[in-house]
């Protein structure tokens, strides 16, 4: 096996002739969202696939009722070496307001800023830049002689559009996709100098409930005063969901929770906090979660839960004195570790049947239900990965959280039944979804470095 | 002066002919709300008009921006003689829909029914008929010699509409309108053999609240947990604006709340509730208000806060997962006694800023605040007409409230100074503002005799 210096040479030498790649697959309008570029999105694919040829990878585009998949493989040479699956997507958002662009969406160019040299265009970081670090890491093995790993490439042109065909052909190739660990690269490093690895996302429950009272509105002068009022009695059950310390009161909600490893939390508490003013970002101050928890813990390792939406009675412009027949919420839990949904349903339900006074009824509709993902924090690929990224970026790498969903990385889990290691080398400030989107040549150039690394760390 | 018998005599014999007059009345389509209909507002008024003129009323039309008033006046020929100003409204709701309509809305009949006759028609519960009865019984006055009080009548043609005009016209004619005491005839009888003056009308605070947090919605996923959720900010607001005896909580609330009189209390839980199941007739059973309190107490004679309104974040079908930058309620607050509204806006304030927690910002909007009316217990023309309808009717006169608002007895308070006794005879299935409108034969002719006694012990 060609040893990881001279891989890392190569991607050194290489790096001129990657970002010309790259620029070729980031001039590619591949929008998936809006039917006009469907032909831009096939044309991206069988670029794709034309790149995986050339490493070396038997790759094919794969038809779909959306916008095509790209599957590739290549084996190493040892046999027992272990099998990843690469997940990536070629599809890019929309370019709108192009007004705001400094230069076209789909000409990249590379931007001299005081933090170094930053690619321009639509979609270099989300994901077609993120994606090429791993295909040079694979394309500078190859030319060194073998990969380490079995590798097999997958490649999506639905993911800023709802992923529709994902599922289905998950199913429809399990066999074919089947590999030990799934590697993601569509997440971001901790800021530009600490990697990170995420292992937990939350899981979410999502129910509406409705409180009906008198069988229809009533007028507040005729009734107030001696008509039950839904508003009332749905506010009590919101107002009951968090007691003074900011916990959640629901029977049993904690039972299934397991405490963050201290080491974990500790690391958490020590992050370097350069451009992570998140509440202060959006006007606030002060966490208004859990007392007792950091920030951090608040969105990535406790559970939560959440009025995103209440209505009822009046809600136009003046007033009018009515007392309404109903009023309702939509409330959402974040899961984390063990935490059952059905049960979290179920108790939830209890909850607020035991605050409806006389005359009262609630109704429940469910939204979803999904538990929460965590990579074990004692498995091997994540430690090998995690020390792997530290040489390459001479800091310890972050295991941090994500407190919202990636739903492929459930599919993978719960379809295909392997775990994801999600590692990316976005920043924040990349604009994804924005204009003047960027991605740090520093995140592409050590971004294929550091898959040079996690490959060989994973094969050792 | 006339002796009483002899003016209810007259009124006896004059049924048949004052029907005919009253079903003349109910055949205009004097419909306020459709401007197609304003030619015959304008003949409703002059037909008003040539009444009084014909009982001896010296009247006119007045024109306005809207519908005409109709003003007259007849003096009675004691000098010291007290002065009432009626007031009534010729205009009519819209008779819609039509086709649930037994008869054509504008051609009057009498209906035969198990309880008696029934006049049927739009409008003549609300009011026409009801003004006919002080006219007929002024009218039996006026044959026998002389009125026992000064009246003065002023009817107006946009109380269906929105009464725009009347406030303009009532400051403009403060001289001319000024009285001892104002009449009212649009209210109801407690039931069928019960009469009722209503005495007390709550007073009206409206205020709508827009809690604040983040300044932008965010994602409950990346925030979920940190960022204070102004939706539960609101729900706390809510629920602590009540105890568990449903008392309101905002300091100094019941501070100038006069209780009941006791024999008032008393004769409001011995009532009986014949056709009176204000709550089973919309689908509730218990009374939801403060612990101790009658159901009349609670809706008529007590204060009360209701949330008219509530809304935040996400409304719509299915779920979003979104922190909302804003939740706002409409809160309402029916006054009672000597509550004074800007004690009760000012208070209300404060109670929502001592609930804001870090990060959160509270902004008001007023959508109007008055206090309540009551007619004072220890009145000598309460008394007295309390007296005279007990006399008529065999029953002790039920001295009710109101729970909701009538926006022209605060007029005629506020801007005239004067007092108004509510005196009607409608009952509660008089399908007022429905199809088949009806008005009990038996409310029109004990009516106008009820006038006529009220009229003689006002004067005694």
């Amino acid at each position: 096996m060609a040893s990881l210096d001279a891989v890392l040479a190569k991607i050194d030498a290489n790096l001129e002739a990657s970002l010309e790649r790259l620029f070729a697959f980031l001039a590619i309008k591949s929008i998936s969202t809006d039917p006009a570029y469907a032909g831009e999105c096939r044309r991206a694919a069988q670029w794709v696939v034309e790149q995986l040829q050339h490493i070396g990878f038997e790759a094919s585009v794969r038809p779909t009722e959306g916008h095509p998949m790209v599957v590739g493989k290549l084996r190493a040479r040892r046999a027992d070496a272990p099998h990843v699956l690469f997940y990536g997507h070629y599809d890019v958002q929309p370019p709108d307001p192009l007004e705001l662009w400094q230069t076209p969406p789909f000409e990249p160019r590379l931007a001299e800023t005081p933090h170094g040299k930053q690619i321009v265009a639509r979609g270099v970081a989300d994901d077609k830049g993120q994606l090429m670090t791993f295909l040079e890491a694979c394309r500078a093995f190859a030319e060194a002689g073998e990969l380490p790993c079995h590798v097999t490439i997958l490649i999506e042109g639905e993911e800023e559009s709802g992923s529709r065909s994902l599922p289905g052909f998950l199913a429809a190739h399990k066999a074919e996709l089947a590999a030990d660990l799934v590697l993601v690269c569509d997440t971001s490093m901790w800021d530009r100098k600490t990697p990170a690895i995420t292992t937990m996302l939350r899981g979410l429950v999502l129910e509406e409930v409705i409180i009906r009272g008198a069988d229809r509105d009533l007028h507040s002068g005729m009734f107030g005063g001696a008509a039950v009022n839904p508003i009332h009695v749905l506010a009590r059950v919101i107002a009951d969901l968090h007691d003074a310390q900011g916990r959640i009161t629901v029977p049993g909600f904690y039972d299934d929770v397991i405490d963050l490893p201290q080491e974990i939390a500790e690391q958490w508490r020590h992050l370097p906090s350069e451009g992570h003013d998140l509440l202060g970002n959006v006007g606030l101050s002060v966490p208004a979660g859990e007392a007792g928890r950091s920030l951090l813990e608040m969105i990535w390792s406790r559970p939560t839960c959440d009025v995103n939406g209440i209505i009822g009675g009046y809600t136009g412009p003046g007033s009018k004195t009515v007392l309404p027949a109903q009023a309702s919420a939509k409330v959402s839990f974040r899961l984390v570790s063990n935490q059952d949904p059905a049960k979290i349903v179920a108790n939830f339900r209890a909850f607020v049947r035991a605050r409806l006074p006389a005359d009262c009824h609630a109704e429940f509709i469910s939204h979803g239900a999904s538990g929460a993902l965590q990579l074990p924090f004692e498995s091997k690929a994540l430690s090998r990965a995690s020390a792997a990224l530290r040489e390459e970026w001479g800091r310890a790498t972050v295991l941090c959280g994500c407190g919202g969903s990636i739903p492929i990385v459930g599919e993978f889990k719960h379809d295909l039944g392997m775990d994801s290691l999600m590692i990316g080398f976005g920043l924040e400030d990349d604009r994804i979804h924005s204009p003047n989107e960027k991605y740090e040549l520093s995140s592409y150039h050590k971004g294929a470095r550091s898959w040079a690394r996690v490959l060989a760390a994973l094969a050792a």
